[in-house]
């Protein structure tokens, strides 16, 4: 029996999830129709993983970090820098990124809306605040998609130790950002980044385009909430550290950001939204067409974690059919090895991630294919793999590839 | 039900593997009649285990120190000390011990035969060569089967952090042995090292077996190369360590040799060879009997990774055939703690050792016996074991026999 060729991998973030009393106490993979992801399970050998540990809640970010094989307690540097990325910022070292909104404050300076009502387009706010320097910190502001933004300081001397200004409610004011511990790094980028933020709210005021919303009676987008404070540190390129050639198709943008840190290819599919709207078939296509010219092929599905951060049971279980009729075209591939799983679980009932475990599912070449017939979270239970780090998984693809090192002789 | 008196451990090296098209995608294991392993099966319990932890490729010298309870990563010290000590070479703390092959050179320095047309025996040259000194440095060479030395350097300041002169492929010319870090020890112990290779060319090139081989058409043995350079440093014994007072019988060197380093003693068994001819009926039947003696009685049978090497999914299918048969007469045993591995497994198709887990059987008093009826890589994902790790197999021993300490009270 030969080895693999190439390998894909499929995450569908969130996919994981507990008894729904509104599925009959089935989970919605239990309860979705898929042919297509129980014909792979057939095929291949199934199990569950802890991304990160037995009962570990894991953020997408981490648990992607460790499946893709980065030790995320090494390699995790916070969310901003990884988002960042996902809008093509460039990085340098020493860089401290964070997440941003525009959003809308009253005349007392209290929080009437985190979004700004979820204006569409803030390209023309960042624009204005983007370049501006304060006690030598270079401020790089970009737009991401909506009231988003990213942030970036850029100088010498910063640390990501500090606190966020979002307090991730409305009714109250923005928080003062604070250092996190004593040094002196922290306590000078705390204080730039609050008197950017002072001047970020007087530039954004007095901007051209909140006066017109303000004449229209749209919520005004005139202060930056930031957070996710992370100091950028290149790493080793997955290429380099595992000798296969990647990329990446995600919709979201923290999934290209994360794909674009460890030096992927990030390839554009039309129609990958990173929504429930996606077309996965699509996506599905483009990493098939992929496997030509990748080794390594990362495809990640967002929409079931939306549903379950929605608590919609019913509506995930639809998504899961989806993204099952989407992946029939996997049942012809021959030399791929292809690993199906989740970043964590997110509960309906949790509107949230948990600490559950996520299926696992791998097929083709070489595998010891097992005894379990379902891609199902219980079924599952009774598969041959049982990881207990997503970091073990990626050892696994290294085995079955015949790309690992050896241990001794 | 009384607790063991007393544990056989058999090592099957490189037992484990993947589905073999040639046996209709069944694993070696999975296709051979085995009615005796079978028997322990059911008698016993079953699972999986990843000697050094999920999907990382063993060697066996690693696999074997985790699997005996001593954690590869503080103990593990090269192959070198391990093989000196399998063709009882007294090994010194601080001594740096290589594996070394007598080999073939032509004129201009270039190897032509690695092996030297498998020499049957190169004790002369041994002779010649050991006790040299250089710079304060003893050099010890000891003969091992056919074309193997070990060579052991013995001085003050020497270091083991150097390269392999061995460059493990003919048409090129010895490397000449670097040191691997900046200390003085490192440089010091490859610069002799070197020197004695220089030397050992000249007194091979000029020795009169040498002259004879030429005289017979035969390839000269007239180099030296090494590799696995490794310090020596003693450990607690096994006795000491786990109460257990331990034997081993195996046919190759290296796992005399850890037996050895583990301050077990070693019976000599005749038609022990370590290759697939070996006699496992008398390897078995001398088991049986060092458990009259000994608490602990490690088996050790070769076989099935020489045919996992050489890609014989058929050839490995029948050794198991045979050491099944050898097996028969441990279903007599009512005493004893009978626990069935392998250090890793050697897949056919990869003919080189996987990260595969490993099947694993403990059948004897005490065993919370499962449901499990066949051993083989697939029926044991149901079994009640899972151990990620050699380690974790040895306290598990310690456990059934009622020797393993309380941690708190």
């Amino acid at each position: 029996m030969s080895l693999p060729k190439n390998v894909l991998l499929i995450i569908c973030d969130g996919l994981g999830d507990r008894p729904c009393k509104q599925l009959g106490f089935k989970t919605p993979l239990e309860a979705a129709k898929k042919p297509n992801l129980n014909a792979l399970a057939k095929k291949g050998a199934c199990g569950l993983m802890y991304p990160l540990g037995p009962g570990i809640r894991a953020g997408s970010d981490t648990a992607h970090l460790n499946i893709l094989g980065y030790n995320m307690k090494r390699y995790y540097q916070g969310r901003g820098p990884l988002e960042a990325l996902g809008i093509k910022v460039q990085l340098k070292q020493g860089d401290v990124a964070f997440r941003a909104n525009v959003a809308t404050v009253d005349k007392e300076g209290i929080i009437v809306d985190r979004r700004a009502g979820r204006i569409d387009d803030a390209s023309e706010l960042a624009k204005a605040l983007d370049g501006m320097e304060i006690k030598g910190v270079k401020f790089i502001v970009k737009p991401g998609t909506a009231h988003r933004l990213a942030i970036v300081m850029r100088g010498k001397g910063l640390s990501a130790n500090i606190s966020d200004s979002d307090p991730h409610k409305t009714g109250v004011r923005p928080l003062a950002v604070r250092a996190l511990d004593d040094s002196k790094e922290a306590r000078f980028s705390a204080s730039v980044l609050n008197e950017f933020l002072k001047k970020a709210h007087s530039v954004l005021s007095a901007h051209p385009l909140n006066k017109e919303r303000k004449k229209k009676g749209l919520p005004e987008a005139n202060i930056v909430l930031v957070r996710g404070a992370g100091m950028f540190k290149p790493v080793q390129s997955f290429e380099e550290r595992f000798g296969m050639k990647a990329c990446c198709i995600a919709g979201a943008g923290l999934y290209k950001g994360i794909a674009r840190f460890l030096g992927m290819d990030v390839l554009e599919v039309k129609g990958a939204t990173g929504k429930a709207n996606t077309d996965i078939k699509a996506k599905v296509n483009a990493a098939i067409k992929a496997l030509q010219t990748y080794d390594f092929v990362f495809l990640h599905i967002k929409g079931c974690d939306i549903f379950g951060h929605d608590g919609d049971a019913s509506g995930k279980k639809k998504f899961i059919e989806r993204i099952d009729s989407a992946l029939k075209p996997l049942l012809k591939l021959k030399d791929t090895l292809i690993v199906i799983t989740a970043d964590h679980s997110t509960p309906c009932c949790m509107k949230d991630h948990s600490g559950d475990a996520v299926p696992v599912l791998i097929a083709g070449p070489s595998v010891r294919s097992d005894s379990v017939s379902k891609f199902e979270e219980r079924s599952c239970i009774n598969g041959y793999y049982r990881f207990n780090s997503g970091l073990e998984l990626m050892n696994e693809i290294l085995n079955l590839t015949a790309r690992a090192e050896m241990i001794g002789s």
